[in-house]
């Protein structure tokens, strides 16, 4: 599969991909772990960094983790259901932040500037919104196709980390909806600020996403991973799902933006738990309802700071530990090579 | 006071230059939360990284938040309670990790090169540890202010933040003396497994905290910051508290590390608690009490990662995070500027 050939042809394909997903090589990571023991720190000293460098070298080509050549891609979609009052934002602004993308002032920029991240802006189709979830389909078939594979084509070959972000005025409802099809609970349970309602306009959104699940759950009943990203999602959605199954089949570690990104997996992970393996939480946002989505999906987060923004910025800011992680890995000396006595009681 | 002239001629000048600390600046907090609220996002969208803006713009010159010339400083120390067989390692191995520090073999040098941040390394000493501070003070008042001089002088002028860090066998023995005589509490309150301890060797070094607490409580009574760290602290933890007071006095906001920074700076605390506010902590690490600590200095940490080795690596990987605080700060477009219409219900 080239980064330009048309990944999943069918609804189908883009299954059988999901049933026979690539796994780990246990032999890379117990070398990994080994060496870890040898770096000149008591066992375990450097915490999550540890697992996260051993984690990529089970993943990546010739079990030495890497962290170098990291691209994150925005995909940025339009929403029918954003009619609805879900948003305090109009819908105009999903575009004019993709040119604010283009045009370097956005936070995203920054954060890829500051820490060496390449970065891709994707708008999909912006000016023909998804149809209203509460009255149909988001997509065609064809349409969700399309967006899958435009995800899947986004994932280059020789990446050594994907992280995807996302734009879209309206798509936490959107992250909602999904998130409520695969792992149940009503809309208060799902529906949050986003960026910026008060209580009154939450309580709007969880209305508008009971409406929408009680659409799906009549019509759809137990609906494949494709056919709720069809239903439910959106463009970005079905991009980032096509992202994270293609980076998958390419053995790419993913960081995992906030619960947008999060919620687009969900139907993946619905299907084939094992998704999550190739991905780590970036960050738990300020959006309540990431926090219950990422203990749903079993991913502790790495950073906490409160961040509800979106574009990828919580999983680019966790590309700066993630890059140290392989740096102590690869550079550190060890005790041997240093000359440093271990543990009295370490024989 | 240049970075070479001994900055704290006497106990009292110490005492003195801490009672009459500089405060931020209030008019340039205001102007940088202002401009955080035209910049292309939703309000607090970024979380603490407003936040972090906020502070350094307080602090530092002209009310532009700078994170560009960061450096870090590893006071190296050895500890005579380190022949209480406190620590799994054998105190030799201080030497040795500053060797490996010099070399740039360690954690620490993998981190700052991969952030782009300075690093110096200050053996203290090492052929003389202190004293056991179950029988008597660590130190001459003449060595004490000698290592908070030291600590002072590394501070150079123009720094945009300073992070010091630690090694020393032996030492979360002594933040843990310091954090009882400050805060209060059993060895067992504040003893943990350090480089690795079991439980019994937990217990070992709570008997012998309590039995400085016992020496230190009999014979000094209420202390000043000054003898707090002379009775109880060693040369990295002096030279880390002249290191965090220089810095308070030139305006250079500082990212604490772990458990023995905090440590040192505790007595400072009790003597005037606005010590903390040109601080903040860069994480919170693995050893158990460093959570009680950081609660009792009212200092929410920014990382969580379960890191326990010290020599500044957390508050150097928080750094990273600062530094896009920065940028997103300095660098994002405003609504005016990228043509972005702001909330419907904002104008």
């Amino acid at each position: 599969m080239t980064a330009m050939s048309k990944a999943f042809a069918t609804a189908k394909d883009f299954g059988a991909s999901l049933a026979a997903l690539p796994r780990a090589d246990v032999g890379r990571r117990q070398s990994a772990c080994h060496r870890q023991q040898r770096l000149t720190k008591p066992p375990g000293s450097l915490g999550r960094l540890e697992d996260i460098a051993v984690w990529l070298a089970g993943w990546q080509q010739g079990g030495t983790p890497r962290a170098d050549n990291i691209k994150v891609v925005v995909f940025a979609g339009n929403h029918g259901v954003a009619s609805r009052g879900v948003s305090p934002y109009p819908p105009s602004v999903t575009e004019q932040m993709v040119a604010n993308f283009e045009s370097g002032g956005a936070a995203i920029n920054q954060i890829t500037c500051a820490l060496g991240l390449d970065l891709q802006v994707m708008p999909l189709n912006l000016q023909t919104p998804t149809n209203d979830i509460l009255t149909g389909a988001a997509m065609s078939v064809a349409d969700t196709l399309e967006a899958i594979n435009i995800g899947a084509a986004a994932v280059d070959d020789g990446l050594d980390i994907l992280i995807t972000g996302e734009m879209g005025i309206g798509n936490t409802t959107i992250a909602a909806a999904l998130s409520a099809a695969v792992f149940g609970g009503t809309g208060a349970d799902w529906a949050g600020p986003g960026t910026g309602h008060d209580k009154d306009g939450i309580a709007r959104k969880a209305d508008v996403i009971d409406k929408a699940m009680a659409r799906f759950r009549n019509e759809c009943g137990a609906a494949t991973a494709f056919e709720t990203l069809r239903q439910l999602g959106g463009r970005e959605q079905a991009a980032i799902a096509g992202a994270l199954l293609a980076a998958r089949e390419k053995r790419i570690p993913v960081i995992l933006d906030g619960y947008v990104v999060c919620a687009s997996l969900a139907p993946l992970f619905k299907d084939n738990p094992a998704i999550v393996d190739h991905c780590i939480a970036g960050h738990v946002s300020a959006e309540p309802a990431h926090a219950r989505l990422l203990q749903n999906l079993g991913l502790p987060p790495l950073l906490d700071l409160g961040m509800r923004l979106g574009e990828g910025t919580g999983a680019a800011l966790a590309a700066g530990i993630v890059r140290t992680a392989a740096a102590t890995h690869n550079q550190m000396a060890t005790f041997e090579e240093a000359a440093v006595e271990n543990r009295t009681d370490a024989g």
